[in-house]
């Protein structure tokens, strides 16, 4: 391929590539976000729908469903309900989390309220349902009730397990698993199953997304204590001042004597913080090496995520979702 | 029928007529309530599911296939759906509504937190999601799914009419249809079609739940002005203070003189009250007979739903929804 394709960002390819595929997406999510009798909702939903996000999960549906072949239309509702549902859980994540900002702007329970956040979203999982229900796929349906599902059970236990020092790695992936990878999973499922894909193409699909989520989430995570905030649009530090148990510090707890024991106990336990914490805690994940074994752990879920593409036909958007799983653990140098 | 059964309140008839299958749902609701991962979720859904409401909708929804012959055993599944879906609205709606208590008890986002609300009830819909796709008809999950849009529409739409002295009769009628209404609707019209009525049957079932929804909620905001709090389980008050328009106040708010308007932008637009504005309220309510002339709305709404059940087979359980209508209204004297 040419220079100026190779030197593109996987996602923008894919974007590209999946171009007409992804005006008809957003024509039927500005469709299906109206409502006749409650203008508050395209108002709260556009201002999330329209800010500009990379629609990665919708995209990795359009994907598979081109990957294995399909010809039909309903790769579109399904492209739209994944975004739908991860919209959904934006929303009702801004109310939890009482985050300041999210993609860089106010989040929307700030701009409006609470209220609106919660029922908005609610609005939203019900047209989802609706959308998915159009493609008369009860295989498909089974598989966005289950990731539903998980997310919730994924955000419940984050809620349970923050502040929490006894919080596990295993207990974190299945947080991440529940909270990220359940979509990025159904999102690549759902593609291969409308497409009637051979079962050993759909678990691969699966696998992918999967592997994809949990790598992309570690990242995320890893960068709230390294990235530029403004590029990635959140605050440095927000997890810690939430007080969640993300991978770095889990790690770096697993490794301290007793006047860290001590910091944390304060800071994440009780969380009684200063200004001056974040950059303590900080240097405690730089002692104890657990930014660098966070980003290794990164890695080796893209690799997992790329060696799961194996079994899958050869086509250009193969290439694309391989460039991609490299391209998610790039973000942290 | 012997007079101790006709002395008996037509839901305990229904209970006592259903309870083999409510013991069904019963289990079906606490074995899918569960969370291997999340122990948090069923501690806030006993608190619901537990709490001793009538559990009226899924009841509905198992007199509806009973009603149309159906032999089956997916209306178990149809009736936990139902209530999944009650449970999830009435989690979202403490956090959205900051109410003091619901059903005699303290709300769960006092217990707990808006976090473990909102969440919570994002897993109860992903549930009861899961609960009509085992179902396999498409047709059932397209009614659910058109309901849980209407409700959160209601909700939304409840939401920015309130605190509007603008707000009409028919829009406070979209409102409760939305957030009543609809699930009332649904759940007897997926009775209907599970067990493969005829049309006008389920248009019958869909007629009588929409009604019988209308009247139920009319006669609940007009307790909110003249009940007993110990006997409705809120407090009086509570939408005055929260400055809903139900329709009591708008019938009032329409026939208000220069002073009373006054009253009524200072209490309800700017929300400025004082311990004693709802004494002012009542009485001005009173004055203009909009507490009677609510009366009369529901009991039109309660011969409606009687009325539309002139289609349906003859039936034990026909007779007790016909006397359930009547009994919604009666809570009023």
């Amino acid at each position: 391929m040419p220079m100026s394709e190779k030197s593109q960002k996987p996602h923008d390819r894919m974007a590209t590539f999946l171009a007409a595929d992804m005006l008809a997406v957003n024509d039927l999510i500005r469709t299906r976000m109206a409502s006749e009798h409650a203008p508050r909702i395209p108002e709260v939903t556009a201002h999330l729908v329209e800010a500009g996000g990379k629609r990665l999960r919708p995209m990795l549906t359009l994907a598979a469903a081109h990957m294995c072949g399909y010809e039909g239309r309903y790769h579109i509702n399904l492209a739209a309900t994944v975004e739908f549902i991860h919209t959904a859980t934006l929303l009702h994540d801004d109310v939890v989390d009482e985050s300041g900002q999210r993609r860089g702007r106010p989040t929307a329970n700030l701009l409006w309220d609470n209220k609106s956040s919660v029922l908005v979203g609610d609005y939203l999982f019900a047209r989802s349902f609706q959308l998915m229900t159009e493609t008369g796929s009860l295989r498909v349906l089974d598989i966005l009730a289950n990731a539903s599902a998980t997310i919730a059970e994924g955000e419940v236990l984050q809620l349970t397990a923050s502040q929490d020092l006894a919080t596990t790695e295993e207990v974190y992936l299945k947080v991440v698993r529940g909270k990220t990878a359940a979509l990025f999973s159904a999102a690549m499922e759902v593609g291969g199953v409308i497409a009637d894909a051979p079962e050993a193409q759909i678990r691969a699909l699966f696998d992918y997304g999967d592997a994809l989520g949990v790598a992309f989430q570690i990242v995320d995570d890893l960068l709230d204590f390294q990235g530029d905030a403004g590029a990635i649009g959140k605050n440095i530090g927000d997890d810690f001042r939430e007080r969640k148990l993300t991978m770095p510090l889990i790690k770096a707890v697993a490794k301290s004597e007793a006047e860290e024991r001590a910091f944390w106990e304060r800071t994440i336990e009780k969380g009684k913080q200063t200004d001056a914490d974040l950059d303590t805690a900080i240097a405690y994940l730089h002692k104890h090496a657990a930014l660098t074994d966070t980003a290794v752990a990164a890695r080796d879920w893209a690799a997992k995520a790329k060696s799961a593409l194996t079994p899958l036909p050869d086509h250009e958007v193969k290439h694309m979702l391989n460039d991609l799983a490299d391209y998610v653990v790039e973000r942290i140098n």
